[in-house]
């Protein structure tokens, strides 16, 4: 049962008489429910509460925040049903794609719960004094990661789940300590509020203090300004467009204090492409990357936005292939009107290009949110000089670059802003990868990938998503994999404190058998 | 011999017909020597000098730049005479003071030295493939942490070498493999060609690439607006007020492509007393405070600004004791004239405001640069009404904050901004001392004291010198010990590459023998 109110904390609340529906792309139909856009003061509530419950659940132990990431993913395995019919019909994305989506958000979850039982995250370290040094004795110092304060978190439009209401932003920073106020995505309301739900069932079950999370409605842009200016607020998690992120991050920096912003935000995913392997596997490539710039209608973040290699008879032949392949696969629902406009205004711009050539081919109107899949190419000559050939084109198309030789791909990657990945189809030996274009793109990029496509971003430690501006707002970062909690973190140094006033992860006694760097030596050992 | 002159790499240069001189406040006259303001070509040569050094430099081996940074600090150490003399007639402040400094300054060098050899900092983690994983394989990916790329260092007025060129944020940086363009102080900038001087030694000793360091001289504010404007700098290192601060920080966030920031800024460094404690040891804690608030003519970002406790006899008995502890104590030279008037005008400003009382005399004027220690003290209720008393003044002053009660500090406390630390002056078993103090305060600051004094800052892994704004731009990082090299490095992963083509800390047989997380699990192992 779906109410279309906010969640300000555990109180289903509904003061404002704005409101909104969300859009079934597939049916190309508006849906009944009504979404109410919180309140002036639904907003200030819902962080005084954060406020209120950060200084309770800061005090919770990891063990305890522990069971509550699990109880969220418990909460929501048991409601996959529910979750499958409001995510299709606010999507147009399938029932598969859906339990996908699902099972990495649940594992994400879990993750973070595991991560908080070990304790390596808050890098606890201890520096024991020396009364008797000379010419000053040296204090005891102990040191630990500690959470910033309540976090607003924007929904992506793309991935209603594993980066919405209970994803990675949020499970990263409820596992670091910090309340979450969530700025639902107007486009699938009603599987945030049934997510949210799920959470503020767990957040009773496991005691957790009420407004630890929150969830608002919002159509427009007002409700996440009024988030990001709020002083209470302590910092930002955001996924979704380059100007969307940008917005937050200049509001943020522009508070009397400023915050934290990481957005996720464009990348057009370079593929570069070697001859030798060319060779070898043009016909497989082609078909490997006509399904990954298609997959999910082209709306990830990671999608193989251009793909560079030399002018050649064998570049041509892939090409070819490439445009073949994309031509016989469906064109599949995207998530909303105002997306499926968005992509075919892209397009129209690429086709009053003079440099560029679409092609694939142009036959009558698609039928209305399902996208045309497009291959163009250009000469990267008229790709370096034209700066606007590098925004991302959100959905099922990719971009050819031809380069004359390698120090054009060079100059290419050189010209580049940066971006979540880049990629390298290459035989091992082959004659034209030299370091020198390793190294540039290294530069450029949060991830390479080395024969294999961008999309599908594993989570686990080693992952790297996110970039050199405009990949994200601060590369420092990474926005999957257990290391994103960082993002939520600050080191607090305690000097000389007695035992009984420390928190327990920096006692002598190691009350949480935590491991811990003891005068640089990391261990679980007693002091 | 001082040149005046800027370094561009290796390259005295001096193209400006706009110059300075720096000044003797304990003589009260400009010095002879003329320092060359830093051209528009002198910058852009520096920044481009440094980028393409970047590319050579973070492929020089951990090794190579350990032992590049060590010979840094054996140049530093072999000229300590000619940087006494520059020092001293540059800053009022004593040989003894120098020297220490110097001290430090060698030995941050020196364990950034050490850090690069263990190879922790970069945080190697990988997760080995799952080919047969089911519903999809789980790829291999490596990660480690590299370098942002070339950062600009603004040296700080009150530490011309542990601060400076040659100082915290320097050594940091290039421990982490990024260049340094150094804006040097003007205040100093003879120290800091001296200290240039010997870096630049280092470099060619130790054959690292030209423009791995550049020193800029600037006596205004443009120098340094152009090196933050400038698309090749990709962060920036501050240490220095709140105003040049914020406004480095707004610049950088305004720019196409924003760049973090890390500024170490203002800080009052409130300081709790309690009954019990007071009780105990009144008169030697006001001894001890005189000390920690006059020491370097309270030109320290955490000299203790505000002191707070409770209406009480015991608490005026102290205060009546600093007051008299500070009068003993012989004012000592500032840094320079426009700081003697800025901390002039500040207590000027404190004299006019009704709630507050000035304690010590007010005698006859004092002798140029050399000024009068200041002990004021309000009321809690005025202090938390009136957010300007929470303005540093930078010097030998604090101002006693009186309140009635437990919850009365707590307000207090609430009422703060970001600090750089907090310290608690109690008896273990103090009645007023509940978690709720400490909890409220550890919200405030990045390190807490217990019974000590906040001047002092141990260089040590667990030493945390940061705090939430306005103590510095990013209170996730910390701007002394090793772990402030995090602020200059981003993780990049690494996903099913060729072991040829791997950097050497990601290679199956870990041929630099570093500790790497594997599959979760810390060790030096192969894979």
């Amino acid at each position: 049962m779906i109410t279309g109110k906010n969640y300000i904390g555990d109180n289903l609340s509904s003061n404002s008489s704005v409101t909104f529906q969300t859009f079934n792309p597939k049916l190309n139909i508006e849906n009944d429910i009504t979404f109410y856009e919180a309140s002036d003061s639904e907003i200030q509530k819902s962080v005084e509460l954060a406020f209120q419950a950060f200084k309770k659940y800061k005090l919770v132990s990891s063990v305890e925040k522990s069971k509550f990431l699990n109880q969220i993913a418990d909460e929501l395995q048991l409601i996959s049903n529910d979750i499958v019919n409001i995510y299709c019909s606010e999507t147009g994305l399938s029932e598969a794609r859906c339990l996908a989506e699902l099972t990495r958000t649940i594992n994400q979850l879990r993750s973070f719960s595991e991560l908080l039982i070990n304790g390596d995250f808050q890098e606890v370290s201890i520096d024991t004094s020396i009364p008797n040094r000379v010419p000053a004795p040296k204090p005891d110092l102990r040191k630990m990661l500690m959470p910033l304060g309540p976090v607003a978190v924007f929904g992506a439009s793309n991935f209603p789940l594993a980066y919405s209401t209970a994803g990675g932003d949020t499970a990263s920073a409820l596992a670091a300590g910090c309340p979450v106020i969530l700025k639902s995505h107007p486009m699938h309301a009603g599987t945030g509020e049934v997510v949210s739900a799920a959470i503020i069932r767990a957040v009773k079950i496991t005691n957790m203090p009420n407004g630890v999370f929150s969830n608002l409605n919002s159509k427009g842009i007002e409700v996440g300004e009024k988030l990001v200016n709020n002083p209470r607020v302590k910092a930002v998690g955001f996924t979704g467009s380059l100007r969307g992120g940008r917005a937050i991050y200049d509001l943020a920096s522009r508070r009397d204090n400023p915050i934290p912003v990481f957005a996720e935000m464009g990348s057009v995913n370079p593929v570069l492409i070697f001859p030798e392997k060319l060779h070898k596997e043009y016909a497989e490539l082609a078909e490997k990357f006509a399904k990954s710039i298609t997959i999910g209608s082209g709306q990830f973040c990671t999608n193989p936005g251009i793909i560079i290699s030399f002018e050649s008879e064998i570049f041509d032949l892939f090409i070819k292939n490439l445009v073949e392949e994309i031509e016989k696969l469906s064109p599949s629902c995207m998530l909303h009107p105002n997306i499926y406009n968005a992509y075919i205004n892209g397009i129209e711009n690429i086709k009053k290009n003079k440099h560029i050539s679409v092609l694939t081919k142009e036959d009558s109107e698609s039928k209305a949110n399902f996208p045309k899949h497009v291959i163009s190419s250009v000469k990267a000559k008229n790709f370096i000089q034209d700066k606007k050939l590098q925004d991302e084109i959100f959905g099922p198309c990719s971009l050819i670059v031809k380069c004359l030789d390698e120090n054009e791909m060079l100059q290419v990657i050189n010209s580049m802003e940066g971006q979540l990945t880049g990629t390298i189809l290459a035989d091992t030996n082959e004659n034209f990868l030299g370091e020198k274009i390793i190294n540039a793109l290294e530069l450029k990029v949060g991830r390479i990938i080395f024969n294999g496509v961008p999309t599908g971003v594993e989570v686990c430690p080693s992952m790297t998503h996110g970039g050199p501006y405009p990949a994200s707002t601060d590369s420092r970062f990474s926005a999957v994999g257990t290391n994103s909690i960082k993002r939520w973190l600050r080191p607090v140094s305690f000097q000389d404190f007695p035992q009984n006033l420390l928190p327990n992860e920096l006692k002598n006694d190691n009350p949480l058998m935590i491991n811990r760097k003891i005068n640089g030596i990391a261990s679980k050992n007693e002091i």
